[in-house]
């Protein structure tokens, strides 16, 4: 673990003292693992052309309902789950991936075990990290976000959810890992479809959940990096049996 | 982790089946595992002899600093860290063990792996649960407490610290993990030494934690399930690097 640890400690200086001044997503490969940089999105503050609403409701911390697009029949017509954007655009679930390359300029990642580095973590909340995974012939949305669920008390909440049904969903395990001093987090679990929503899983609770305190014991110079990977659940994992 | 799943639950129905009325300390072994239940100590409420600062200053939500004997100046004396039962005792580590049994009737196990059964995860805080450990000839302390640092949200602390000095306790890691709902969420640190200060090591949240809907997920009828692991830091273990 002091190995990995000190690995981890190197990665994250060589980023801080390669990529100081650089503000984009970057992918680089370190020590055989995809490292993804992502920058924060803390677009309610900024964007002006945000749903009144959702951008309301969200300050105070009480979730926005999850369907804010009237329209919506179609259970298989997904809403824009970029969050915060409160992007009016809707779709089928096979054009997701492209909307959101296209439109939000979320990286999309290749490989089973990736680093997802996420920058800049005392910014306020809300900000959101977001990137997609390729893997196992399937994509997936991973989101970190920080947000006050109580005033005052700041929390980051990291999930990942399918790009397809629930069905599909439930063939998946994904584990998120922080290490860092000797310390080891990890949470396994099955990853929610985006057909459900980021934000009640979120408000759910049912992620893993970081106070500021855990958050910065496992970051580095304001980065946390989070390990990532994805396996079917099908294959029997020994371990799994604890 | 479906079948672990299960057999949790089927151990937690026999618990709760043949143990409904008994409120004490029970051990017993279950699927090859020592299962440890483990009831609340909410002392804070009902001992009407405990030191008025310590109360106080916990039911704000402030820690009371660790050494609150002021006699205290040999830096291997140790006072009584049962939490919340502010003991005038102190002394040396060498009779703290002997102390906890006999004064404050807490248990010791023995064995690598054990699971943690903490009942009663409903009550109010604070509220604490406490075991001891024996295992590779040393003596652990955990404790989970269930604690409001903010004011109406309670959150559980649990942590693991050696019965020895942190020179000692740096050759060990300790591992909790919880696992149910095909969800897993595991801890992984070196343990502090009783000689620091369990109040801290909550303060600083260099534990794991857990809001009031992770700790829901993971419990059965109002219990939950903490299986616990010491290692030897030394041992390499390949699964460590991650």
């Amino acid at each position: 673990m002091l190995f990995f640890t000190q690995c981890f400690g190197a990665v994250l200086d060589l980023i801080h003292l390669r990529f100081q001044h650089y503000k984009a997503k970057r992918v680089f490969s370190a020590a055989g693992q995809l490292v993804c940089v992502v920058n924060p999105t803390h677009s309610l503050k900024y964007a002006p052309t945000l749903c009144a609403a959702v951008q309301t409701s969200t300050e105070q911390g009480i979730l926005p309902p999850c369907h804010h697009h009237d329209a919506v029949h179609d259970p298989q017509l997904v809403p824009c789950m970029c969050p915060l954007f409160s992007c009016p655009w809707e779709g089928h679930l096979e054009v997701v991936v492209s909307h959101l390359r296209q439109t939000h300029h979320i990286n999309i990642l290749q490989g089973a075990e990736i680093v997802f580095l996420a920058t800049d973590m005392h910014l306020p909340a809300p900000t959101d990290w977001i990137i997609m995974h390729s893997c196992l012939g399937h994509q997936f949305l991973l989101v970190l976000r920080k947000q006050e669920k109580y005033e005052g008390h700041p929390q980051f909440f990291a999930t990942m959810m399918l790009i397809g049904t629930p069905t599909q969903a439930d063939n998946f395990t994904y584990r998120l890992e922080l290490n860092r001093n000797q310390r080891r987090l990890k949470w396994e679990a099955t990853p929610r479809s985006v057909l459900e929503c980021v934000d009640s899983v979120i408000s759910d609770g049912d992620c893993l959940v970081l106070n500021t305190s855990l958050a910065q014991l496992f970051s580095d110079n304001g980065s946390l990096a989070i390990g990532i990977a994805i396996t079917t659940s099908k294959v029997h994992n020994p371990e799994a049996e604890m």
